[in-house]
């Protein structure tokens, strides 16, 4: 009987130190969440964009599933600032063409409110009481936060650097996500400006293992089981892997998108704002060379996701992978297709094989 | 009796798979380098701007002092080209500044050659013969190469991405350094754009290790025994760590570079092209901010590496961080003040201490 027992799986209470990261956008189905959470992973929900009743839905449909612990992820937005017509027209006609070439009707200005309200999201996440919370992009208030800890869940937020890391355990978090520069989808920066707090996962990992006292938890760039073994001798107590998830049986991304993914030969992804008006990092297409090389006009965060979601929405259906923002990290050509629940037993077995791999070095 | 063996030092003939990396521009001195090989990793000389003479120097004043395996390192620069009147102009009207900053004459422009020919170098080593010869920027002709090797001589190729290390293994070397995106000094790119192939270490070294057939040297944001733990858990065969060893009591890298890598609490270094022409990551000072801010002209690699000279010089022996080249990998913050026979026997501790830590999670 092995085990791969840390500090994390013992808050957690998984049976591996292994999150399925949360990906908002329709990835992280019931389904998906289900399976790695029988498996012994944690499952999470990417509930950025999700509205309240959705996210009862999502959770009760796994309670059907398994009695595995569940997170729900959620994002956090500064208040959104009124947008002025001549930004609005900007960011309109930087993506027109795109929407013509779609054959969609022309886009029209987007209007508040252009994601769900985040504090009528954690009131709900307070009845629904997942077993885990974390965040994203930013920090909660201390009187939140508090409130979810006294309902027994227990919370983590992403760090990009070490500032962020150490104000994250002042506020009182259980564990930090450490999110390298090789990380996909959306930089959790706040603290600092994005593109100067792009430390790759190695150092970042070692950087807040180093810098604080709770559990840490690598992210970026971690796709098999000599990544998490990586990460664990980094002195991290888990690995988060969202890319790995995103091809599986169970992942609600677009086949266009699991289809590159699985294509991937070489670490093609580039970071960009021009999707949701904040930077992520994503397989590189059409829309992100052009929008990226132009400097093209843009909303802020949420509303240029908002501006931009037909035309994603269409480009997938269409199974053209020009328009889909394709989020995936740097070790993209790593992913594999099959179950959630083959995955994670698969990385389990390729864990403790890179540890005993290890040890027979030290004879 | 512990030890760390691997293909990598079964190849190279050290007791540990560490490499202390090449720097160039007089910080890995005769002294580092062979207090390193007699504390058990391979020593290097980064010898990218050395003369064939200083090298010899340098080879013999190591030999004198060890029997252990020596490593010479070159850039590999395409031919320079010759450079307009304008040119010059520009770039030294965006360096004027700083020179009258300090004092000094106003620049002139630089002539060829500004920096030694690597051919009369390679010729010098055939008859020098160390151990081994990595090298970095490009690959080196398949003839040179078999010459190398027929002298007994290990080789080994920076790649900072797939296709670079498919393209070395091809071409015949020994061994593989895989340049991740934390890695101080210069990028080593030269089949794809350095700024698109600026893959994390993590991610990078498994991708490589899973492209090649050849040993792997993990390098970049590597300081501790954890992190080379962590290469090693991701199958790569050794580490290369530079930035450890500039705080060295025997680095010869300027003391205000030493003060503020052991001063740095956040990974604050950034890339600039404005020290010698190509893409290089240092802690960011007021030099890199205010040229790579203005994007001021420049002179191609390594002429302006010429330009800068007097400039950096100046600037490192008046102790003055502002315009000095401190070339830093991402985990900056984890320099340590020891010297190099010291710091190998930690670092093989430390490696050490991680391995049996990850082995006590499998229970």
């Amino acid at each position: 009987m092995t085990s791969l027992s840390t500090s994390l799986t013992e808050l957690l209470g998984t049976r591996l130190p292994i999150i399925q990261a949360p990906m908002a956008g329709g990835i992280t189905t019931p389904a998906l969440v289900a399976a790695a959470g029988n498996a012994g992973a944690l499952g999470s929900f990417g509930f950025a964009y999700t509205q309240p009743e959705a996210m009862a839905r999502d959770i009760e449909a796994v309670r059907a599933l398994t009695k595995a612990p569940i997170n729900a992820n959620f994002f956090v937005n500064a208040p959104p600032t009124p947008i002025d017509a001549g930004s609005q027209r900007d960011a309109i006609d930087a993506v027109a063409g795109y929407y013509a070439a779609l054959g969609l009707p022309a886009p029209q200005p987007v209007k508040a409110p252009y994601a769900p309200d985040l504090d009528v999201q954690l009131n709900m996440i307070e009845d629904l009481k997942p077993e885990v919370l974390t965040f994203h992009l930013g920090d909660l208030p201390a009187v939140r936060l508090q409130r979810l800890r006294a309902l027994g869940i227990k919370t983590g937020g992403s760090a990009t650097c070490v500032e962020e890391a150490r104000h994250l355990e002042a506020l009182g978090v259980d564990f930090i996500i450490a999110q390298g520069g090789e990380a996909g989808g959306h930089r959790g920066s706040y603290l600092r400006n994005p593109y100067e707090a792009m430390t790759g996962t190695l150092a970042l990992t070692r950087l807040i293992v180093r810098a604080v006292k709770i559990p840490v938890v690598a992210a970026g760039g971690i796709m098999d089981g000599a990544g998490i073994a990586a990460a664990l001798a980094l002195g991290a107590h888990g690995a988060q892997l969202g890319t790995a998830f995103i091809p599986c049986t169970e992942s609600g991304a677009p086949a266009v998108h699991k289809q590159h993914l699985l294509a991937a030969r070489e670490d093609t992804t580039t970071i960009t704002e021009k999707f949701s008006g904040k930077p992520a990092r994503g397989l590189a297409n059409r829309y992100m060379r052009e929008m990226n090389g132009a400097n093209a006009p843009q909303l802020a965060f949420p509303a240029q996701n908002a501006l931009t979601g037909p035309l994603r929405a269409a480009s997938a259906k269409a199974g053209n992978p020009d328009f889909v923002s394709m989020w995936a990290g740097q070790a993209a050509p790593l992913a594999r297709e099959m179950s959630a629940a083959q995955l994670v037993i698969t990385l389990e077995h390729e864990t403790l094989e890179a540890i005993e791999r290890l040890s027979s070095l030290n004879r």
